[in-house]
């Protein structure tokens, strides 16, 4: 089944590259939307953005890690996700998942290896551009915002070519229980910095209804061609990039069921229109 | 399909009730966990709460329906929502979707009825056990809560019996447009109040990280057997009810896609310990 379905995405991506290709060299900045095949018949639901965890619990300090990466990969090829102890960055690219450690090894990791939090979709463009140049993170950011047309969507984005510069990070592990909140170890992040690598910048870009559950505006981590660079990314430089872009209209949330979860002090969020409306007075 | 998927749950409700008996006879308290059947031989996924809309932005004031029931049973025999233009209250018990007007009808509405706001489940319990007497709501929820043992878990709802007294409500439709928040048309709800009525309470329970999105803590509509009451649930009393609980372990969030939703205006929840990590600063 997983070897079907890597054929497919193959062969929709050469096809995509192509046409891509066309629109592009005749009008610019042309969109193109292919039709979004949710259920094919090899059983895969497309494009829903399937994420394990919940992001204010794992930043308040949920650092251990409950899912093995096999369960993550039923949900989706494309994403990104924390691995235990936030030993670095999790990425999943057509269907392997990589860490990028602290240390600056970034490998595949076995399909027992776990995550605390994890964010995956089978993903399937309907959507790709180029980017012509972007001198970083933030203009390459607003170039893909025109082509994102709904300020409530949720969209999974891939950006692939050759980077002239691109900075990363990773946090070491943390091991030390009860572990603090993430905001406070933000000082032990190592950066790293590439010069022209190629490679695929893989994420998502969330809405704010989504924030706190799982994470709001632009969020990726990268992977190079050859598999040794990656991290979650804080800007980047390139020219001709290519951007696909896939809407997202399902979100399925897997609940940790571990004993640390469940316990887990959320703050509550006052409300007071929703308790209104719901008390009746 | 879902023929059989109705007969397989009557089936083991009959099961369930004959045991939840003999467990109240004998201790009293006893919880009966039976375990989860989430994908069973029929397709069926049991024990999903599926979401469609958001409750932020219903609530803030897009009454407008955009999914018709038949779609939103694709995904659960039982559950609540909302009509559009908050055209009273919506249940789903057993396959069927039942509306309450503020005008005192209760009716089961036809496939092509829109909703704006619905949750549903393919509802198998998997803990049941009876209330001998509850003089409130607040005092059969103390009651309930002893048997949801996890503070962050997620957890579909049944109560059935006969009701000594139960108060419930429902909104009489809003057409004029743009439409106002919901909170501010609480003057004009229509209260119901039931005596010595047979009938079904459905609905969930849900934790603090799911508010916004969703609506936290006890959620609850009510449908009488004769099919003629019904309403969101205010209040409610009575002996030797029956409750059934379904621990969720899956959110399926169903994102609208009409302009309406896609423009409106959320508020942005500040999270700045997730933004600082996200940001790496």
């Amino acid at each position: 089944m997983k070897t079907i379905a890597m054929k497919v995405t193959l062969l929709f991506i050469c096809c995509l590259s192509t046409v891509t290709i066309q629109a592009q060299q005749t009008t610019g900045k042309k969109t193109m939307t292919i039709p979004s095949n949710k259920n094919s018949n090899t059983g895969i639901t497309y494009n829903t953005l399937f994420q394990y965890g919940v992001a204010d619990s794992f930043i308040g300090g949920l650092f251990e890690a409950t899912l093995p990466v096999s369960e993550l990969k039923q949900h989706g090829d494309f994403g990104i996700g924390a691995p235990g102890q936030v030993d670095g960055e999790l990425i999943v690219y057509k269907g392997h998942a990589y860490q990028t450690q602290a240390k600056g090894i970034t490998r595949e990791v076995p399909d027992t290896f776990k995550t605390a939090l994890g964010f995956v979709t089978f993903f399937k463009a309907d959507t790709a551009f180029h980017i012509s140049a972007a001198s970083n993170q933030k203009e390459a950011f607003d170039q893909i915002e025109k082509y994102l047309h709904q300020k409530n969507g949720v969209y999974a984005i891939k950006i692939s070519g050759s980077f002239d510069h691109l900075k990363t990070r990773a946090f070491p592990p943390y091991t030390q229980k009860p572990y603090p909140s993430l905001a406070t170890l933000i000082g032990r992040q190592k950066f790293f910095e590439f010069s022209n690598t190629k490679g695929t910048i893989v994420g998502y870009k969330l809405p704010h209804y989504l924030n706190g559950l799982s994470i709001e505006g632009f969020h990726f981590h990268f992977l190079s061609d050859s598999k040794t660079q990656g991290g979650h990314v804080l800007d980047f430089s390139g020219a001709d990039l290519t951007v696909e872009v896939a809407k997202i209209q399902n979100f399925l949330l897997s609940i940790p069921q571990d004993s640390d979860f469940m316990n887990y002090n959320f703050i509550k969020k006052d409300n007071p229109d929703l308790e209104k409306v719901e008390k009746g007075h």
